[in-house]
């Protein structure tokens, strides 16, 4: 490997901006990094293990915001518009990253970079823009307390330019609430973890981004091809391309995974009034993808009052539709839209948002909240108008919200009385709308990935075999899948497999909705950078990159007793498929430390082995 | 997978010859159990592990002698003349496991079988006959006492067939010495272990086998694409080509591999009198080779007076060289292929009786042996008749020689005075000639193998990489090799995946000293069976076998404490290039413990873990 070489995929090239210091400087990355830390979450986790301190306040100056591309960013096919986002999490203190797509990543890389890193704290609100490789730090006081569609067609108006991408924060952001989101555009959240909170904390409202160097490639001809076969293949998401995520609520209910009031009940009769079917038949008016995509999963609904909507912030997802529907047990299609809507403009992650609500609903009935401590909202589950005040409460931190916006976890400690109970998170981070009762690869993902309960889990054990990733596994010596409900070794060492490669999927990164296999994935990458890689060396990076997020809470506190589920899940649910069902808190254990054995971690302690570091090359810390 | 099919590649037989009751079966195996185990020495963990009681006596008659062939077996190219034989073993209590090339293998697949177990004791010496599917137990009162030659003479001509194949035991065998091995024609033992007096303990003289069957496979076509591609590539195994392994000699006393007085000198400036190039140039007079075999790795040699050998015996291979030669002191080269024409003649394993010698001769220059012991023998090293005497003494257990016949560490054991401190073993078996102050991943070989200090481990370090085989790391996601002298986590990884791809060629099984990729055994075995199957599973395969092995040895009441060289090697050697260096301690008992953590084992215990035996599905013994 030629040190200092740069392969195609990348531009070589790290922004870091110092907010604190109005310091903006570019920094080089070589071919050796690159190919060993791939891009996206594996930079983060690089930056983040290597630049930040133990304990620092992750709502500080001295945390780091980092914005990172990957090699497949931005090449024109479906799927390849994301670009990956970290931070020390404010929910959590673990290491937070999540994804994004639209147009803002693919837009960074064209612009000439492949990462931000911003470190420090405005004095005063402020935002960036990256114009072909021109970046300035400009005054936002105008924009502070803006939505966020009136930021970004302020900022469109002062660039002059329509079409510049722009990742930003809303009002949750501002007030950092512990889970509010990055938004690009109005409806491509980067959403798990606060990343919106830490933005807010260094009094940074946007990153607008525009570019127009086309990606380099040492082999462009495998682009048409991949997307000749996409052509080819585009059955295979078929059910996304009619009707979004959301075409998964009507199974879902029936097959026991869709959360229903807190996780706690079963069944949701009228869940078909808020799946995407009866999205498509009532209030659809289009749809929208990210760049380069044809799926275009991405729904624009138009509602009437009482719960008009602004189309441009688009309809929910189905994490949304679960999080603030089924799960608050509410089934007004309209009114969920108009919750979406809320949470996208002012930078609300749907999933926390509806999992906090859902948390104070429970405790509401169960009379741990009441109508002093909520300022007279009636806060029982179904209540429709309740969810959507409460949105703006926790966006605005008033009242209650106030409360609320600090995540499920600090809430339930706070109000005492027994709430953790019914605190649905893990390690802070509120559960993903996927039941684990249900899935229980998923509920190994919610307690060992380093960020918490990630909805990303859901694929352990669903969507790979509908995607034909089984034969991802062949080359990892696995040869059969193994039924949802076993918790037993093989399903660990499935679990682990997959969970290595959604990690690397969001190294590349690349959607998960697409239906590509990881070869197929490796041998573009492959294509792009020159490299002779392939999916045994990249599925190596990705599993190099969990045992340094690993190290990274390691060193924040966290150890093996808190890789833990909520004990509700070793209850069953109280009506529908599930109600026999629950979880077998031994077996659980077991699995966890035999995933840590499998990871070259202490299995006892789940530290990872100092020979596994020392073997991973991952640097000293 | 259809159960009950049998693949190409099998005959889906096994014969069961049960000595005691002269009793005869054949006994079915169907497709998944040929896919999980191979073959080889896959299908002897599993017997071995599933019927061998703990503690059985390894000379009596509950032990099992088993012999298999593998998919490969039979197919008419260079390096697939293989067959393993396993037992319990009498030298070290552990699994042994051994394998032979000549056309023994070939013959027995031909003949219809994939493997024969004999169970029991036969009344009286017995030789078994198993032609083109017909077995028959003989009287072999005639032949017992018989050198090997005269043995597969007198078989020839009973059973009327010059071209039948003797798999047999000469004195050494009968007599029971702990290292006796089964030699397969005149010059092709399976060497290690002591399987010869297993077989000697059964009253088995003889295994005779012919057949006519050309091996079942496929896609035929597979197996001319890589003579072809051997023959264009022959170059690979040149060295072997021209000198045998014997070639190795001089390259390796002046990398410090050769092991000279007992391992502990380092200079041996004759070693030109011994070596490959020497014996092409005075005494060859022709090379042989093994069934299909172009390599013809096999050396015949004529000497004179006072050294006489018999050609048919063959010449000494590079350990025999080492064994007999370097590491007692001696360069006389006619006198080490005498000793080599002794060794097959009373079937006794060249390394272990060469360790044997070259112990003795160390206690005696150390004044723990004296002539009182020894019958007047003067021992010290470089003794030729000594070393020759005592091959005759070992084989017919007569005065120290009966001593010398338990191995070397039952014998310091029974010696005292601190004798084992000059006892080169590793859990009973004696060293390989190959050097672990050189080759680190060597010497974690020689303690974690689950037969102790094997000299197939060798190639762990050097001929992977002459070979090209580190290509076979990459699909593991191995990117480079580690310096020989390294032992840190990298190396432990190296040596994990190559150990792994060791005990894989055991099991289908292929020559060592054959140039193919394992990727390439890997579609040579999909070819054959018909399998969709590749090198991560097959590894897989192999990695469970390796498990299987230690789960054996853990029955058996061994543990990590077994896991140790030598104390020798932490120490340097006396002069040479390794007069400087010696080995960590601490690191090897760090790496150890790495070691078994990579394979899912206990780091502590080096037990396996219940949820990796569950998950490598190894049946509950």
């Amino acid at each position: 490997m030629e040190t200092g070489k740069i392969p195609g995929g990348y531009n070589g090239k790290i922004l870091r901006i110092n907010l604190s210091m109005n310091n903006i400087t570019t920094e080089e990355i070589d071919e050796s990094f690159c190919r060993k830390y791939l891009g996206g979450a594996g930079f983060i986790a690089y930056y983040l293990l290597k630049e930040l301190r133990a304990h620092v306040d992750p709502l500080g100056p001295e945390n780091k915001l980092i914005f990172s591309t990957g090699p497949l960013t931005g090449i024109k096919a479906s799927g390849f518009a994301r670009h990956c986002i970290g931070a020390k999490s404010p929910l959590t203190n673990t290491i937070a990253k999540s994804e994004a797509g639209e147009f803002w990543g693919s837009e960074l890389k064209a612009a000439g970079f492949d990462g931000v890193i911003i470190e420090g704290k405005a004095a005063k609100p402020v935002y960036i823009s990256i114009i072909d490789g021109q970046v300035a730090i400009k005054d936002a006081a105008h924009l502070w307390g803006k939505t966020t569609k009136e930021t970004q067609d302020t900022i469109r108006v002062e660039l002059d330019d329509k079409r510049v991408r722009v990742g930003m924060i809303g009002a949750a952001g501002e007030n950092m609430v512990r889970y509010a989101c990055i938004m690009h555009g109005l409806y491509d959240a980067a959403g798990r973890g606060g990343l919106g909170a830490v933005m807010g904390s260094k009094n940074l409202k946007a990153i607008a981004v525009r570019g127009h160097k086309p990606p380099d490639m040492v082999r462009p001809e495998a682009v048409k091809e991949l997307r000749d076969w996409l052509v080819a293949n585009i059955a295979k998401v078929k059910l996304f391309q009619d009707f979004g995520s959301g075409g998964y609520m009507t199974p879902y209910e029936a097959s026991g995974n869709l959360p229903v009031r807190n996780f706690r009940d079963g069944l949701f009769p009228t869940v078909a009034a808020i799946e995407g079917k009866t999205i498509k038949e009532t209030i659809r008016i289009g749809m929208d993808g990210c760049f380069g995509c044809l799926v275009r999963c991405k729904k624009v609904v138009k509602t009437g009052d009482p719960y008009n909507v602004q189309p441009e912030y688009g309809g929910p997802e189905y994490e949304t539709l679960a999080a603030l529907g089924s799960n608050c047990g509410i089934d007004n299609l309209a009114a969920i839209c108009k919750g979406n809507e809320l949470c996208n403009a002012y930078s609300l992650d749907t999933i926390s948002t509806g999992g906090s609500i859902a948390f104070a609903m429970e405790c509401f009935e169960k009379g741990i909240l009441t109508t002093k401590d909520t300022g007279g909202l009636d806060l029982r589950f179904g209540n429709t108008e309740a969810m959507l005040k409460l949105i703006e409460m926790i966006a605005k931190r008033e009242g209650i919200g106030d409360l609320l916006a600090e995540g499920t976890a600090i809430a339930a400690e706070k109000i005492g009385k027994g709430a953790m109970e019914y605190a649905m998170h893990v390690k802070g981070l509120e559960l993903a709308l996927h039941e684990p009762r249900l899935k229980t690869g998923l509920g190994l993902g919610y307690m060992v990935d380093p960020i918490g309960a990630d909805h990303c889990l859901n694929l352990h054990d669903t969507l790979f075999v509908m995607n034909g990733q089984m034969n991802d596994l062949h080359p990892l010596g696995l040869l059969e899948g193994v039924p949802a409900d076993d918790i037993g070794p093989k399903k660990v060492v499935l679990f682990k497999a997959m969970h290595g490669l959604r990690m690397l999927g969001d190294c590349l990164p690349v959607c998960m909705i697409l239906p590509f296999s990881y070869k197929q994935l490796a041998d573009l990458t492959a294509a792009v950078t020159g490299w002779d890689t392939d999916i045994a060396e990249q599925i190596r990076n990705a599993e190099t990159v969990l045992t340094m997020m690993r190290l990274f809470n390691i060193r924040e506190g966290f150890g093996e007793a808190d890789d833990k589920l909520p004990m509700r899940f070793f209850q069953p649910k109280t009506d529908g498929i599930l109600s026999k069902t629950h979880l077998d808190y031994e077996k659980f254990e077991k699995a966890k430390r035999f995933y840590y054995a499998l990871m070259g971690w202490n299995p006892e302690t789940g530290i990872p082995l100092p020979e596994k570091i020392e073997e991973l090359g991952i640097p000293q810390i």
